[in-house]
């Protein structure tokens, strides 16, 4: 019997919140927040009584802490905005609760993604006895449990990893994000980097592509990015000679993007509107299908893995782990199109290795320190089979 | 001696003001008016001491009323936006004050060209024993009067008329809008409409275009579009068999703008966004270069006139009748591009004609109803010389 509080119920919040209540022995109550209050309640009635909704501002630590304490959950599942992490964190230590995100912190001001801010908590975290498990989603979270498997399972060396993630869906909108616009542009929109033989290399923003074979989905152009589980690969897997992560974008998702760039509609410094400041990306965001309107017209499919090469047994190896995702099949079961569904039921998925005892490390954790093998088992139960194709 | 107002001080009010200042014997008394009392300021200062900046809201009938008893103007010239024609025109009407204006009425709600609101207050202007001469900068304006000349000069018999317009100049920036992006966009994102036959063609936005050998530029494809001037010329010159209006777009300009409307982002229908009403259009003003800004960079030409064809003596007959305007010129002689330049100077050139008393005709007027004689003369003489091409 374990009560949960997940903070943030938008697509993706949304698919963690209706996942955990398929599952009451597990997660026997479940309390849910946002900001907007309606949003919440409007997810509550959905999922027909089985949670309870709140309101929060994640902001502030004290709206967090007493909420905290009035639901008295063990576990805090956080799917509100990267800025909020820290503060929801601090949170945490101060209830001795333990801590679940899918995505590290972010300042607002500014588009780095970095980890520091969060590991800088893990002593924090060790003091109150507790587990903040970082980066529980798709990617980051699978594709690290899958590097972890690779390593344990697969592979005496790993050499290189290429996390390669494709949405080869389509909508009838001519151009909308998949997740929360304001995060996803500002990912796509800063410089590109990757790690290899020792040093981080940086790139011009979608300046590096290649097509890459997806399983089940053919040949793709995708874009180097920099992704954030590449940090905490290389912390964690220092033997790594390369890591990098590719992600496929149509020409016309492209265009519109590089339009909008060029007119500084991506930006997130503020500008002077009618004596206010207002900082363009927020408002892009609020002109933008909401990632959640999407799936009722999604069609196709994502496929997100790694291509990993080294050697096991004296010989050169190359495999790839992946799991393929429907947009329909997604839709059908939630209401959820294929990025919110890769990515909140990860999350649902680490959570209930975090309460049944399965996951338990004091301080700040990623997945790639724990065994995968229970949470890889529980995900192909859930919902998100995955593959390993031998490709030597 | 006269005493003229003008109200708002844009990129092309700007270019009325340094042009009137050029002639203190004609504007012996220059007041300018805005709504932002700095942007104003910095004109004066910039026409040192020659006007005397006011601050003004057009939006209201009392607040010009005002304005225009205090500075004692014999004449009003309307820079500001086309939503503010009608208090305008109305403060004219109470204070018996002529007026001038270079773009017709449109309701902010609606992107809606009309004389229709305008025309309606002729009486009130006869009454008052003034004149509002309507759409005096270049297209509506010196096009017209390019009509008006060509009917008296050079042809027996109008069959055809088609209004060219093309802005080949290039400048720093991906995309920015030649005069306020708000009414551009607006313009050009609305349906197209021409006039054949005695009756009126809609067209899909920007679906229809041809290869226009431009004088002096050469070939530029050009898209048909509605303009105001074909709502008063067709009125004006009813034996017109068919008259059309034709813009230059690059293909980058089109890609950026359909982005745009993809996004939603010209919508002139308000979003809520933080508890406010913002209309995405005017946000995106705000983002987008000013167009003032623009003539730092601004190379290369404009080039806006009337391709004409009709009979004279008996003979088919075909001229184009033209203006080219260099925008390096223009920003040499007063910081402005060619597209402020050529709206600005006809409408100095026209309130010269009000106030010495060549143009002199109570009630609303359009610039084809009057001798196009002394205003294109004028026009040659102060930046703006023109040229017939025959074609036959």
């Amino acid at each position: 019997m374990s009560t949960v509080l997940l903070i943030g119920t938008g697509a993706a919040g949304a698919v963690v919140t209706q996942k955990m209540a398929q599952l009451p022995n597990i997660f026997s109550r479940i309390h849910i927040a946002n900001r907007s209050w309606e949003k919440c309640q409007r997810l509550a009635e959905q999922c027909k009584g089985a949670v309870t909704p709140h309101q929060v501002n994640a902001d502030y630590d004290h709206e967090v802490v007493s909420l905290i304490e009035k639901t008295q959950a063990e576990l805090v599942i956080n799917m509100a905005l990267p800025y909020q992490d820290l503060s929801i964190m601090r949170a945490c230590i101060q209830t001795q609760t333990h801590y679940l995100d899918t995505a590290n912190y972010e300042p607002k001001e500014e588009a780095k993604f970095s980890y520091s801010w969060q590991w800088d908590l893990d002593q924090a975290f060790k003091s109150a006895h507790c587990m903040a498990l970082l980066g529980c989603g798709f990617d980051p979270g699978v594709t690290n449990a899958f590097c972890a498997y690779a390593k344990q399972h697969l592979f005496d060396e790993i050499e290189t990893i290429d996390i390669v993630d494709c949405n080869d869906g389509a909508h009838e909108h001519p151009f909308a994000t998949n997740f929360n616009p304001e995060i996803d542009i500002r990912e796509i929109t800063q410089r590109g980097r990757y790690y290899a033989n020792g040093k981080w290399i940086e790139t011009e923003p979608l300046s590096e592509s290649k097509e890459i074979d997806f399983p089940q989905i053919g040949s793709r152009k995708a874009y180097l990015m920099y992704h954030e589980e590449l940090e905490s690969l290389v912390k964690h897997l220092p033997e790594i000679k390369r890591i990098r992560f590719w992600m496929t974008f149509s020409e016309t998702y492209l265009n519109h993007l590089k339009v909008l760039q060029n007119v500084n509609m991506t930006s997130i410094e503020p500008i002077m509107y009618d004596g206010k400041e207002i900082v363009p990306l927020q408002f892009l965001k609020e002109v933008l299908p909401s990632p959640a309107s999407l799936g009722q017209s999604y069609q196709g499919k994502t496929c997100i893995g790694c291509i990993i090469k080294g050697r096991q047994n004296g010989r050169d190896k190359q495999i790839v782990i992946y799991n393929i995702c429907d947009h329909q099949n997604a839709f059908q079961e939630l209401n959820a199109q294929a990025v919110s569904y890769t990515t909140g039921v990860p999350a649902m998925v680490g959570a209930k290795q975090v309460l049944t005892g399965a996951w338990m490390q004091h301080g700040t954790v990623n997945i790639e320190q724990l065994d995968p093998m229970p949470f890889l088992k529980d995900l192909a139960n859930h919902g998100l089979p995955w593959h390993v194709e031998d490709q030597s």
